[in-house]
């Protein structure tokens, strides 16, 4: 059976004041659809697996934000780390989990606040990529065919003398870090380089070897916490042996030790929408190039702005250019654009 | 005795969305000082008349803010106005009802939304004021000593040939509406043209000849309500005649009617508040020249702005240039300081 794990704990910090520790991005119906990226998540899964297949990994603090957004999702499904230690624990506990009801479990790992806009092909590319790791010791990530030399994205380069698998499935050589410009533009020009996703497919018994082989501290925790699982006694025990885990991104733990990794490139119109400059890129404009979220706000005589507030904040803005207005929990934020990856000074600003 | 009579009923839109008809300029505390401007006139008035001499003229709909705001009034002295008819019915009404009281009455009669900076100035120029008419059939007006060809103001016209009476009273040759740039400057040079506050003091007897000699019909209306005053069936009473009294200034009604008319050029700090760009040179203005009303607010990186949101709101104000950010109740302005005649449009267009 095919199983969703979305990972829900981030904090993001770069959409303050949209987006707080108390109320992070993918809590957030940041595309002012009516659905917030968390929902808009298992929704393109809808028909790649049953939604009692679908798993949450997030923060205690969450939990109510969970429930509420995915109320068809079962409460055991829903796991809670009581501290944050990167993505390995956090993915060994649901694998580990998911294992003891399912063994033969095939594992879609999948950020909670991206974006897809293709989800007919995304989903295509789902299920073939289920079927190659399903059966065998297989990594599969997702490679987005890039599109301009991006330097906010991991890169994904594809072995050159590699095999083609299922007529598109390419063999890794590495995973590259975000990359300058330069370096971003010779990827570009040379090929074969793919934005990571951050979307891992694998089954459990590779997953559980990964971890037995790489990662032997963390597969002794769920080891230990195993008999506890969908018992009364579970949170408490995972409150105080998780947090003994390293704290190590799965990139590290397993992907940069694993030789059968391999990557799908694919275009299926995704962002991860790390940035109020992506946001704007993915919101309706009006005539003037203003991306705004937010039933209450007039635009007169302004262009280029990104403008997120409630649906209830009424506002007239009037002749400002390619400025980021941004409005929650009675928090407001009015930057220039260009100066968006300064947003966290401007948030110490307040508190200051 | 000395009777302070503030008229209180407007409704400013050119403050909008600060000032709003449930809530208008006059109830709220414009400069930030923790007053409202009706307060703070009540304040300054302090050494010239007791509390229970302080009549407040209002329309029925803010009976409930002057009073949270004026506690010490007495109710009696709070009348309301069922609707608006202009200033002249406004001052008959209140005139013939301290005539039952005291008929020996100073009156000083004065606008609820303007400030004063030179109080202990303002408070000599009116206790002078009050002793020139106290005895005698004359009607004084304060006529501030023009800083700028102010286009905005009204102007007070001195006889050139007058007489000079106390040392520094002078005769009116004339009252001259909001004139244009050239003609203000051409008053500047003249010299003896003064800005007309809109505070005017005369007696008890003066104010009553100058309704019955030049606007009977007003006086009519109050001989009528008379005998209701200070009794249970005032409001009733005049609920019912109020709004038969034609729509008048005061300035329509008697001023241009008048020839014992004076000015009493003064120089304490006045400003009508009138516009976003007056308040901006009231406020304390940041190294940046930055006027901000708000303690919740941070401005980063931006000059020449004003500000006035509520105290809770927090904001982030990044690289804006000489722009209103004008908060209240639910509904955010933010536009340039130089389309500020504009607020209007932007307000209808919040409601279009």
């Amino acid at each position: 059976m095919n199983h969703l794990v979305i990972m829900a704990g981030g904090v993001g910090s770069r959409f303050w004041p949209m987006s707080t520790p108390e109320c992070p991005k993918q809590f957030i119906d940041v595309l002012g659809t009516g659905r917030t990226l968390l929902q808009l998540t298992v929704d393109r899964f809808r028909d790649v697996c049953p939604v009692e297949n679908v798993w949450v990994v997030t923060s205690v603090r969450y939990r109510d934000l969970v429930r509420e957004q995915l109320p068809g999702i079962p409460s055991d499904n829903i796991l809670l780390e009581p501290c944050m230690r990167n993505t390995a624990p956090c993915i060994a506990y649901v694998t580990w989990k998911i294992k003891q009801r399912d063994p033969e479990a095939v594992l879609v790992i999948s950020p909670s606040d991206h974006i897809v806009l293709d989800t007919a092909e995304f989903v295509r590319v789902v299920r073939k990529g289920v079927a190659f790791v399903s059966a065998e010791e297989r990594i599969l990530t997702l490679g987005m065919v890039p599109t301009r030399p991006e330097t906010g994205y991991g890169y994904i380069q594809v072995k050159p003398q590699g095999t083609l698998h299922e007529g598109e499935i390419r063999d890794v050589e590495a995973f590259r870090e975000k990359p300058d410009l330069a370096t971003a533009q010779a990827y570009l020009s040379a090929g074969g380089y793919y934005w990571n996703a951050g979307i891992f497919l694998w089954n459990i018994r590779t997953v559980e070897k990964a971890f037995r082989d790489n990662c032997p501290a963390i597969a002794a925790v769920f080891d230990r916490l195993e008999p506890a699982f969908f018992t009364p006694q579970e949170q408490e025990e995972v409150n105080e042996l998780f947090p003994t885990c390293p704290s190590i991104s799965i990139d590290y733990a397993v992907m940069e030790h694993a030789r059968n990794i391999f990557v799908f490139p694919a275009s299926f119109g995704w962002s991860d929408l790390g940035t109020w400059g992506s946001l704007y890129e993915q919101i309706p404009r009006d005539a003037a190039g203003n991306a705004v979220v937010g039933a209450g706000v007039r635009m007169v005589e302004s262009g280029g702005c990104v403008v997120h507030v409630p649906a209830g904040r009424r506002m007239v803005v009037q002749g400002l250019q390619d400025c980021i207005i941004a409005e929650s929990d009675g928090v407001l934020l009015i930057c220039r654009k260009s100066d968006e990856q300064r947003i966290k000074e401007f948030s110490a600003a307040l508190n200051a």
